[in-house]
């Protein structure tokens, strides 16, 4: 437990690119200390050892539950970018953590800073406006159209816009090419651009009488997780329970 | 009196360029009512005998101290986008309105509202990011740069960033032309494009590793501030004594 | 034909908004003087009395044929915008100018300059970009998606790829929301904005690896064709015969 | 030396990054085939050996002129992005040539395709905009402002507009802070924004009554230009001579 400055972190999946990144990350970090790196075969109890206070897991959901359990079970915080949490297994991590009173878990689906409160801020706005449309742009190897974040970011911008009692929005629209408006997500339109050179972008527009306003996000590389997985890192030791999704770390 | 669809709204100034554009803004809103404009030489009691709930000043600073005292005094809510209140003003119609316990008083610089969450959600995104930098574009007939909401706009991301003890911008910088890199507004760079066919825009960029967020204002006429003076007369009915500014009835 | 400098200019259909800002821009330039405008009912002659050597034509198709006739017989060159020119009325202009060999014609669908330069520019690169995609974004009263303007883009765009035997755009889209990817224009990929606030823009992304080239075009009011039109009547004089499109004038 | 598909191609450097980038652009194209890769200590006979028709030379100014001797000498096409060429070094390229009248070199300061296309696009458009500026943004770690980019593409279009007699920029700024409107590059304003995330990207504004077009460039990794040296190499084997930078190549 000795010497040290800062939090001390480990990470499960160091030998991974995206455990690598973190661990970069958190070394080049002036009030995070790198404890130890945990990958598959590794033991665990080296970050019992190393006094680990947080540990970063973005490895499968195969294994993360068994992580999660050993983490709790030994009084250490975790910040988990691992995919695949249901209501069952939020369930058996609050259930976990019923059990040790000081710990913190934070589970989120997307720690790029930007997409939370490109999110966040389009939600806010678009009660103002009377029309919002959203763009995505990705790279061409991409499976999915539109992409996850953009069809989160229109359902809730078409749910701030019910709750405020928004008109529909305008469109005279009478003759079209197949596809030309984009595809519906709860009546708001969503456009998926698909460009060789780019990485993962996202424009929300919105437009009323005379004026527009856009939030636009730009992913220029694979890193764009650190920032936020870093804020969970500094954070999560004082939000003892599960917190699910960055947004309430934000503080907006 | 009896009748009419809507919160009754009058329009000070009606004659001139902006009063006839909130007049007809008033008109094609569905849940107002227009009642009657009055102009440099008119008869002010017709808002009283028309019943008028709120009425809209767009004028100037001779004349708004007189048609403010006149308002309250007749019990009557106001939306205000004349300029020239300094604090001995908004003193005394804060006087005025400590007589009148109903009365509501919006006063606004700015009633564009993606003016208005264009800051506030600069402000907010402002430290979680290690950049920041404005660019405002503006058409060649405009006399200062930067603009006063780029200015603003600087000092409230500088003020957020001071308040979350945000280290300095990274800027490596060592051989420029005088003016590449903008104006320093409280160490936030700013860059004034002037360009024929251009209105008024604004761009806030954002950066951390790999991804930056934009937010980015337009207006494309005149008639911005419609959205933004509907707004401040649906809701100024509930929101007795003064209020400065957009923000708080934007409710973010 | 007295005093007066620079080229003299009349116009056909002065009493209309767009005659009137096309007779502004005229008097606007220091090269050029307004001489006569000519609206439905007034006599023709004063185009010939006043010395006119360049009259714009922005009507309608059921007069311009006439308008045409009377000018290329009085020796008057034309700048048309009026629509509706077919092959055949093509063909009997050409015959008219045959009969006057020094007179020039021009006649254009589109005047935006930067529309016809965004499109030149744009097929230029397709064959160097793996990936091309436009979007186009208008005002929500707009009745056709996507605008013609963008429709051509798109089909100069697939034209200059089939030239030059590019291959087919990459996209591993396998699961889509219907439209997301929007409409299909003999390849290329074009979505259609649709926005309040908005007036006429469109950009069009070219991708490679690594990097990205955008070309946008933004028309902010009902005036981005006179410094079109302009151009034509400074060069139509000193070109005899029919000009189709603004695209030879612009000498690229 | 037989079998091979397509042009065969060499790297010199090919033990550095940019070296291994261009190696492995090289095996990922059908119409290329790759030979033979050589470093600072290999024996450079195995380009000749191995039926080399192109090599590419990324290196250092210290060996490019040596380099090249060797390989028009032995009647191999050269595609060179290093940097160092003064007039001397050309004159002395073009002399080597003269002696190998098949051999081709292109030396270029720029093989971002994006980047090039966009100073033509800016300097061909220039003309027939009342005002144009330039915004350079880039990542913090940058030593020059403007962009030596940035600063041609101004150049570039201070040329294009006296060639074309333009009148002087309007501008109506009396009133700035210091560096708003940026620095000037023969009349051309041109903005720096530094931001960390960013890599390079460059946006020049051209604007006129009512309209504006905007031509956009992003780099988005240090793989940009890969697509200009293949470019280079298709082409290369049918330019006999010295040809400098890609834009003969691009045949706008």
């Amino acid at each position: 437990m000795a010497g040290g400055d800062g939090i001390r972190v480990g990470v499960f999946g160091s030998g991974g690119k995206v455990g690598q990144a973190i661990v970069d990350a958190v070394e080049a970090a002036d009030d995070l200390s790198f404890t130890v790196g945990v990958d598959k075969d590794d033991d665990r109890s080296s970050l019992v050892d190393s006094g680990t206070q947080v540990v970063v897991d973005f490895t499968h959901p195969s294994v993360v539950m068994d992580n999660l359990e050993f983490l709790i079970g030994n009084g250490i915080h975790a910040v988990v970018g691992t995919t695949g949490f249901d209501d069952d297994r939020l369930a058996q991590v609050r259930g976990w953590l019923d059990d040790a009173p000081g710990v913190g878990v934070l589970i989120a689906p997307n720690f790029a800073i930007g997409a939370v409160l490109s999110m966040r801020f389009a939600a806010a706005a678009a009660r103002f406006y009377d029309s919002v449309e959203v763009i995505e742009l990705h790279h061409p190897h991409k499976a999915d159209a539109p992409s996850g974040t953009a069809y989160r970011t229109a359902r809730l911008i078409a749910e701030a816009r019910a709750d405020a009692g928004a008109a529909p929005m305008p469109d005279a629209t009478s003759t079209a090419l197949d596809g030309a408006r984009g595809a519906d997500v709860d009546g708001v339109r969503v456009h998926s651009v698909r460009l060789a050179g780019l990485v993962a972008h996202q424009e929300v527009l919105l437009g009323t009488e005379g004026e527009t306003l856009t939030i636009r996000h730009d992913s220029l590389d694979r890193t764009s997780f650190a920032p936020g997985v870093l804020l969970g890192v500094r954070q999560i030791g004082n939000r003892p329970g599960l917190t699910v999704g960055l947004d309430d770390l934000l503080d907006l």
